[in-house]
C-alpha cells in the first residue's frame, strides 16, 4: 500500500497521470463525465441528432448548457458538428470515431447502474 | 428517426427512463460521473484507502468536496465507510460490490481516453 491509487490492469502509468490537474486527459474525462456530457454522448450513440432533438431527449438541460457541453465535446474531438446552409441553418451533431469508442464503456456503465436500481413504479 | 435517443443494445427501456430528471438512476449516474466521483471510484479500484490517502491521490480536490463526494457514493451503495475507534479515528473507504461493478466500465472509459491523447511531455 503506497497511499496512492493502485491498478492491476494495463495503462497504469497513463492513468496515474490523469490525476494531475494539468494533464490534458483530465479535461477530456471531465467533459465526458460532466453534468450533461454523459447524456449527450449516450443520446448520440444511436444516430446523429439536431440540436433541438438533443435538447428534447435530455430532460432538464438548458439551451445554454447544452451548447456549452457540445462545444467542449466538439473541441475534444468526440462529437462532430455539421451546419446545413438552410434558413434558419440546421445544426446536426454526431459521434466521431473517438466518441463512439468512448460511448461503449459509457453505455456499459449506464446499464450497470440502471440494472442495480429498483424499477420505477408505473405512472 | 424519432427525435429521441436510439439504442440498439439491451436495457433500452431502462436507459430511456434515466433521461427523466425524476429517475433515481439519474442521481446515481450524476454522482458517479460528478466532478470528483469518477476519480474517487477509480482511486479505490485497487484497494481501500484512508481519507487522507484519497485526498493525496486526487490532486486538486478540497477536503470539503471530497467528503461531500464520498457521502453521496456511500449513500448510493457504491462505497463503504469504516471508522476505526482510535484517537483520532481512522476512516477508511472502499468499493462495495456495486462499486466494483461500476469501476470496470469506468476504468475502460478512462483507458480509452488516455490512449487517444498524446503523451505528456517529460518534465
Amino acid at each position: 500500500m503506497t497511499g496512492g491509487a493502485q491498478f492491476t490492469q494495463t495503462d497504469a502509468g497513463a492513468r496515474y497521470e490523469v490525476f494531475h490537474t494539468d494533464c490534458p486527459a483530465r479535461d477530456v474525462v471531465d467533459h465526458v463525465t460532466s453534468r450533461w456530457g454523459v447524456w449527450v454522448l449516450i443520446s448520440l450513440r444511436g444516430n446523429a441528432l439536431r440540436f433541438y432533438e438533443l435538447r428534447e431527449s435530455i430532460r432538464g438541460v438548458s439551451e445554454k448548457m447544452l451548447a456549452q457541453t457540445l462545444r467542449a465535446l466538439v473541441q475534444d474531438g468526440l462529437v462532430w458538428r455539421e451546419v446545413e446552409p438552410t434558413t434558419p441553418p440546421q445544426v446536426t451533431y454526431g459521434l466521431t470515431e473517438f466518441g463512439r469508442d468512448i460511448g461503449e464503456p459509457l453505455t456499459e456503465l449506464f446499464d450497470r447502474i440502471t440494472r442495480r436500481l429498483p424499477p420505477r413504479s408505473a405512472e
